[in-house]
């Protein structure tokens, strides 16, 4: 039987996301000569419309350069499919041919092969390959794709820091992460010392008190002359609502199709600076929301995850072999190294960042979690201590 | 007589400021064995206040990594110093022994010089040397900082093109420039094809109606099915009010000392994603706003916009020596050269894009701005057509 690989993209699109679509392609190709491989556009609505790229056709050389090219190079989609849909993409997985289904993305995408896995009953290898700037798969040590988007944080805030000291006053970055607050921690992976920006965490894994975070902005103001502030997207209060949705009138609140509160626009920023400029009156205030900027960001492409989510992709197709699963990246013996695991131990379970990777009574990451940033994210730059 | 150099750093930081800086201090060293060389902390305060670091016992190792070190190292001002500040100024010029004074900014600090220039009275030489994003000095065929700023922007439109082809929807861009469109129009610079984004753009140099704005995108949403603006802060509506004047509660609307209206807040970007939320409901609509992250980013700092800072520095010194003046980059046979203009045809004065930069009938760059983008900000990336 020739075998026949679908490989589809779903969720937000990461810097690295086609290096792991480009290894499975090659990796198929090469250990099934004659086999098929179909990109389905727009992840499982390609599968489900029977809307196909024929990958095996294209040069090696093509290949690599959409293995170099960020965001995803097939489209990619938001859905989170039910039992009906399900059907319908079983469907059109069978109309294909398909020996195996390659579907890269985050949890939610595991828990569609999930889906998938347990109602085609083993006709068809169902394989989940990890991505996520959010870092917030279970059974990963990261994730391909977070360590571009951090070394996206990690400069800005660095940067940002030098043009604070230059011309003093509060700078508050907004960072995407609705649950898990790693890539708002990298803001620190670059700290020069104790002395650098970030000189506070906010991370949805701590609650947020909007009086205690302008005291605290008030200290550091007192004894740096300036605050730099990383602040994750999804802070919630203690009582485990989104700060944004306690800070923005109901009615300007937004929702997805999920009823999630939309998190990734400005009106948490706005409503941050408002409470800084109530409560820190006559201090230079600034909130920028980073929002897609680290996503997928042609600029800091990172060598080592641009080959981790590369090999990961490979992984995926032996991974079908031995019947399907989850690729989850482990960290081993000083290496990163991708390891198959059974979808359910990852389909729609959020990582959080370790509690020990924060300090107990700051907002503050700590020695642990510098490490970890440390380990991921060689740093890139040294620049000078400013005379002021 | 030993000359005594003081040199200091004025307005918004770039990437490249410390090179400039460098530049002066390292052409004075080998010029004037001997010399000595001051910088002032925070610009003009550090002179008025005496608040000098002695750059004279630098070495060249340690200048170098100042150099290469985004931000103005030395601190800056917003301070625009009216006669009696000049006054002071010129005291601590005096007190320091000062035979040269070297001012790296914008159109305020050339100001600045003007005014100290004819208030000394000879005895001393007053330079400006050259800086800003905004690339809108009169004079300079383009500014040091200006080609860092614009990498980060031009490579942040590629990537969100790319994303949002992936998840298609509107997005906006906003980009510093109170007056001048160079940084916005930037985005521009790295368009693939006619497809590309940005697909509207938005400068201050032409009036903004919001009805024209959201039928333009509208327009763009059926053509492509996505929508990428670039937008400057500086906007402004016919009546020549700044857009976010018009949008936002005047109670939300923040002055600085000089009663200009705050454009750098995300007021503005919250105010737009409404305007596309009433418009054009049920489309995915999402606005970022730059803020400082293209400013003096470390990931984007421009190999030729760093040695032209350089040069401007060491050129700033030969400046001094013809008596003072403003140092202007031209382009002339090719090559990108500082030649010494009187501080009077810059002080004060905005350059704005040529106006055959901007199709007439569309919001959209010219083949005149694209050939003058392309020659300053050559393809950094050539990423693949994605299947989508």
């Amino acid at each position: 039987m020739t075998e026949t690989f679908v490989i589809a993209q779903g969720g937000g699109p990461t810097a690295v996301i086609n290096q792991t679509l480009v290894g499975s392609v090659l990796e198929a190709r090469q250990r099934y000569p004659g086999a098929r491989v179909l990109g389905a556009r727009h992840g499982v609505r390609g599968v489900r419309d029977g809307d196909f790229v024929d990958l095996s056709a294209l040069t090696d050389e093509e290949l690599k350069r959409v293995a170099a090219t960020p965001s995803a190079a097939l489209g990619s989609t938001r859905d989170k499919p039910d039992a009906a849909y399900c059907e319908t993409i079983l469907k059109g997985l069978r109309q294909a041919g398909a020996t195996a289904f390659i579907y890269i993305g985050g949890n939610d995408t595991a828990g569609t092969q999930q889906i998938l896995a347990e109602a085609a009953g083993g006709d068809i290898a169902f394989v989940h390959a990890p991505k996520t700037i959010d870092n917030d798969l279970v059974e990963n040590d990261h994730t391909p794709g977070f360590i571009s988007a951090a070394e996206f944080v990690a400069g800005a805030f660095l940067s940002v820091d030098l043009d604070f000291r230059a011309l003093p006053g509060i700078y508050v970055g907004i960072v995407m992460g609705r649950h898990a607050g790693f890539l708002t921690a990298a803001a620190a992976a670059w700290r020069q010392d104790e002395e650098s920006a970030p000189h506070l965490v906010y991370v949805p894994e701590r609650a947020f008190s909007a009086a205690r975070f302008t005291e605290d902005v008030r200290a550091i103001v007192s004894r740096h002359g300036r605050c730099i502030v990383a602040m994750s997207e999804g802070v919630a209060t203690e009582d485990g609502r989104a700060l944004v949705e306690t800070l923005v009138p109901p009615d300007r609140l937004e929702r997805d199709a999920h009823g999630n509160i939309r998190l990734s626009g400005g009106d948490l920023g706005m409503a941050v600076e408002r409470l800084l400029k109530d409560d820190l009156p006559g201090t230079r205030a600034r909130v920028d929301t980073f929002g897609y900027l680290p996503r997928g960001n042609i600029g800091t492409i990172n060598p080592t995850d641009a080959r981790e989510a590369f090999e990961a992709g490979t992984f995926a197709v032996e991974a079908a072999a031995h019947g399907g699963g989850s690729v989850a990246l482990r960290y081993e013996n000083g290496a990163t190294v991708p390891r198959l695991v059974p979808l359910a131990d990852v389909a729609g379970k959020t990582r959080h960042m370790p509690d020990d990777f924060l300090l107990p009574d700051a907002n503050q990451v700590s020695a642990q979690c510098m490490a970890y940033m440390e380990r991921l994210l060689p740093r890139r730059f040294d620049p000078a201590k400013p005379f002021v």
